[in-house]
Parts: structure tokens; C-alpha cells; sequence
């Protein structure tokens, strides 16, 4: 990257110091607060409030949540401490039930603490710790991946739609959605880039926006429901999105929203990739009928973001967090292995 | 209907005792204030502002507007009346630029000016007066006419999506695709109805979900990129929009988010209806593509509605108020006088 400060000071995720770092998202735009969280419970409601979000930066907060109740815990046997994390294990895989990364963090975490059987907790707590960094260092590795197949996809001057956040906020570091976009600018292509807002919790609007601009990207915020004037207009050229899960088949759950781009982008011709680390294919479900959808409270919709009520007391709402595109409306699957298309 | 103190009690729009009385939208759900009007630049700023919206609304709105411009000059000549009153028009008519309704409503009352050449002033501002109030009958009686057209549409227990406001509070009174919606609860219909929250100014939140509610139809709030998920999901059968115009071969401008609508209601096969008054179609625009777009201020995107920021400074904005969608994707126009197709 021309200024890899404009990634590099980004805390999304990181272990330092005995805590786990991470900015809290709620905040942003508006103000930005760095977390310092030493228990693992502060790191599920974390990952159940928001304050960290994105399918591969849940799974690495996850990871370390799990290092944490390993410290944390006083047991001074291995099945005691065993216990102690799977404890901890049960109640973070209950923080969010869609993205299968934090599904898939956990059971890596889990197998090393199977593999470690018997050994000292001393040792135990450090090959999670290992086994933590290294997860975080392969996301940002992979992340970057991403970033780089993707690259030929794009051309001086393009248009690219965005949905929702995954960028470096989403991730350790570069984002899947957003690597290529990082990629494409660091190759000298000026880009311009509409971000959906997303309702109702506007990460394009908060995060996505932010990030891209900190990064010198040209970028135009717009409504959820201007994307199809905006792909009418010919302004977009390609469209980008990050991903929760994919099926075996291809059909990719996303924030909600990410089918009616998908189902726009086929109206008008517009390639509409899904950016994913290979973690986000989960073999084990065979389409998007059998993804779970977290439904999320209706304030989120009523309340706009902490603010003054603007919908009538009373009202009904339906707030689905995610939506599954079908695989059919998928050009490909970006990830650190390459574009691929299923069966993966 | 069931109880006509439902729509009866709302003023979108009225002239009693001197003044043009209307219920200030901008305030709603929150707060029920009824503006009394008695400069017509009170209420061209109305129309800016967004107090009264809604195509046929608006139009009406300037008709009055009008009136209190005739009443307000002190004009003793028809030509120094008729001076007042076109400049008093000639504002009106800047206020907004889509809504054909407005300038077909100042042109009907400027037919009256001019035949009442050389009149007495007192005559010529009754001879107004008179129109303004046959156009705002004419409007309720066209939305009643709306409301019976399109009844055959509904079966009992149908889930109809809807996107912005285009109820009583965008006319006179029972709205244009509200109106059908009114007619089947009369008729003893039990139907769903999705409202898109419509952003950026949530028309359908603040408005459609509150005068649906208060007339007891089952009335869910979905943010607008939770249609295509709803849709895809089998709950709705039937999409109804209002229009701000409809041009010659049949292309519709309607609130930005229409034409998402219209793609998405394409892909999941359900019937897609543009409910407007015959005043509404502008047979001397050719296409969508000579319809002019309004362009209103970015605030609306990033401040949320009066509320606090919520998206980083300087960021871009792009934030068309409309959008066309192509005749290809209206199943039928729902007017006074049946279900149209073009040419009209």
C-alpha cells in the first residue's frame, strides 16, 4: 500500500498486553475509542452488541476471547482449565449465530486444546495464544490474497458498488470486500466507489465510508434504495461484497440487502462478486435454505441508531440481519486461493 | 370505509377561514401539529421543505397557495391581480420539479385567471377559490376511484408491499396506492402490509406505518433493503407505488427506491401496480429519460432526520430524490378511470 499507516493504525482486532484491543464500532464516525477488554464475557457481548462485526473479525475476536478465559482461568490441571474454556467456548459461539467464521475459529481453538491433552496449563494457555496469532496473521494474509486476485478485475475509472462493511474493520487488516478496492488503488487505479448506507445499523455509511475515504478513495455514500438508479446510470461497473457464509452450493448469506444487489447487478449486467476467505465456505450446509438468519430487535429500525424514536410506538418490524443471495447471481467467489466458482 | 373519522380527521391539505391548513409531515409520527397558512411564500416553503409531499397533495397545496396570493393582493385591476398571481405562481412552481400534479394544478388555476379576463378582482379570486376546491373534491373522489379499481386485485389475506407514502397524507384523502389497501380492509380483507421505511426521509416509517396503523391494517416496517429478502420469501403477493409521473410510453418517476421495487417485484414474479390520478400522466414527456430528477442537499442522507451525524464529514453524497422505473416492469397503472396501459 502507498501508506500502510492508513491500515496499520486501525486496531480492529489485536492481543496486547494481556487484553484484547479492539476500536469500538458503535462509535464510529463520531469518535474513536479503542477497548481494552481483560474478561472473555466483555468480548461476547462485544461481538453481540457490535462493537467488533465482519464474519472474519468476529472469528479472530472469538479466538481471543477464548485466550483470555484460558488466562483468566485458575485451574491448576488441564481438565480443569478444559472445562473452564469450553465454558467460555459455548457462551461466545452464542454471541451471533450466522457468520460461520466464529463457528470455525472456535473449533481450530478447540483442537489445540485437544491436541494439548494433558500438558501443563501454562502451556496450554500459550499454544492458544500461538494458535490465536496465527489466526489473525493468515486473515490478514489471506485478506490480502483477496485483495491481489481480485486486482485484474478492475480498470482505471471504474464504478464499484459496496454493501454493508468488509473492509480492515471487518477483518484484521485490508477487508475481503474492500482488498481488492485497497489493491486496485495502491496500482494507481482511481476507483470510485458507492457504499450502500446499510441500513439499519448504516455500517456503509459509518465504517465503510470512513475507512475508504481515510484511505484517499474516492467514495459516494448512498441509500440502500439508490442503488438500482445508480446501476441504471451505468455509474457502476462491478459490484463487491463481503460474506457471513457460503453453502456448498454457492449461495452466500450476507448482511441484509446484499440479494437485492445481487438480483440489481443481474438486471443490469454488472459483475457482483462475493470476497471471502476459504473459512466462510462451510461444507457442511448444503444451500442457503438451511442458514440460520439471526433476527435482530426492531429497534435497530425503529430508533435509527441511539436517536429519537421515528417510527410510530407500536409499529411491527421485521429485521432480518442477513439475506441469502443465490448462487446463481454470483459471477464468482473471490478468495485468498483465487476466484472460484462451486462446487469449491 | 369501516370508519371515515379515519381519514376525515387528517388534514394533508384544506383552505378554511382564509387559510390553507395542512398537518406538518415533517413532524409526524411524533407530533400532530396543523399549520394554518395565510402567505402564499409560507407555503411554497411547505412544499420545499416537505411539510405537504405527495404528488397530488402538492398539487393541490399550490392551488390553494394560489388562492391566498389572490386574497393577500391589494390589487384594485384583473391586471394588477393578474400580475400577483402569476408571480405568485411562477414560485409555487419552483418549489419542486418532478410531481407533474404541481404544474397541472397551477396550469388549471391560471386557465382560470385568463378566462376570467377583465372581471373584478372579488370575482376572479371566488372564481379561484372555486376551482382550488373542486380540485381538491376531484382529488378524493379520484382516490376513492383508485381504491375500487384496484380492489379486484386483493384476495383475503394477501401480503402487499408498498414503498414510500402515497396514502391520504400524499392527496386529498384516501391516497392513490393506499387506496386500494383502504378499499379491501372496507371490504373485510385481512391484508399484510410491508411498508418500506423509504429512505432517506422515511416517509414510509413516519407516514404510511402510522396512518396504516391508525386505520387497523397489519402493517410491518422493513428497512427498503429487506424488500428483496421479504419478497424472496413468498410473503408478498402484490406491490403497489404512487408516482410523482408517468411519461407517454409509460415510464414511471416515483420516490428514489421505486425502481428497486419494480426489479425485484420482476424477479420474484409478483404483480407490480402504479397507483396515480390521470392527472399525473404528462403526455408530453416522451420517456422516463425527460423526466428531471430532483436533486436534494446530502444532509438528508448523513444527518438522519433532524438527528445527529451519522456519517464521517466531507463524505460525499449522492441523493437523488427519484427514480425512473422502465414501463416493462408496471404490471398496470391504477387510475380513476381503471387500469390503464400505454398508450394512454
Amino acid at each position: 500500500m502507498k501508506d500502510k499507516t492508513l491500515f496499520s493504525d486501525i486496531d480492529t482486532i489485536a492481543f496486547r498486553d494481556g487484553a484484547v484491543i479492539m476500536l469500538d464500532q458503535t462509535l464510529l464516525p463520531g469518535e474513536e475509542k479503542t477497548l481494552h477488554l481483560t474478561e472473555y464475557t466483555q468480548v461476547t457481548e462485544a461481538i453481540r452488541s457490535l462493537r467488533v462485526r465482519g464474519a472474519p473479525a468476529i472469528g479472530i475476536a472469538a479466538a481471543y476471547g477464548l485466550c483470555l478465559a484460558a488466562y483468566g482461568s485458575g485451574a491448576e490441571t488441564y481438565d480443569g482449565l478444559r472445562a473452564d474454556i469450553m465454558e467460555a467456548r459455548d457462551e461466545l459461539a452464542s454471541a451471533r449465530p450466522t457468520a460461520v467464521n466464529l463457528f470455525w475459529a472456535l473449533e481450530e481453538m478447540t483442537r489445540v486444546l485437544e491436541c494439548a491433552r494433558g500438558a501443563q496449563p501454562h502451556a496450554v494457555r500459550e499454544a492458544l495464544r500461538a494458535k490465536a496469532d496465527a489466526m489473525a496473521c493468515e486473515d490478514e494474509r489471506a485478506c490480502r490474497a483477496i485483495g491481489a486476485h481480485g486486482l485484474p478485475l478492475f480498470r482505471d475509472g471504474m464504478g464499484v458498488l459496496t454493501h454493508c462493511n468488509a473492509g480492515t474493520l471487518a477483518t484484521v487488516r485490508y477487508g475481503t470486500a474492500l482488498a481488492p478496492i485497497y489493491a486496485a488503488t495502491e496500482a494507481g487505479l482511481r476507483l470510485r466507489v458507492y457504499a450502500d448506507e446499510t441500513r439499519p445499523l448504516l455500517q456503509g455509511a459509518r465504517l465503510t465510508a470512513w475507512e475508504l475515504m481515510r484511505a484517499g478513495v474516492d467514495t459516494t455514500l448512498i441509500c440502500d434504495s439508490m442503488a438500482a438508479w445508480v446501476m441504471s446510470r451505468g455509474l457502476v461497473d462491478i459490484a463487491l461484497v463481503g460474506c457471513d457464509r457460503v453453502a456448498a452450493n454457492g449461495d452466500a448469506a450476507n448482511k441484509i440487502g446484499t440479494l437485492g444487489v445481487g438480483v440489481l447487478a443481474k438486471r443490469f449486467g454488472i459483475p457482483f462478486y462475493v470476497c471471502a476467505p476459504m473459512s466462510t465456505i462451510d461444507r457442511d450446509t448444503p444451500d442457503g435454505g438451511h442458514i440460520e438468519i439471526e433476527e435482530r430487535g426492531g429497534a435497530e429500525v425503529t430508533e435509527l441508531w441511539y436517536k429519537e424514536r421515528m417510527a410510530p410506538r407500536g409499529v411491527k418490524v421485521l429485521n432480518p440481519a442477513f439475506d441469502v443471495t443465490p448462487a446463481e447471481l454470483i459471477s464468482g467467489y473471490i478468495t485468498e486461493r483465487g476466484i472460484l466458482r462451486p462446487p469449491f
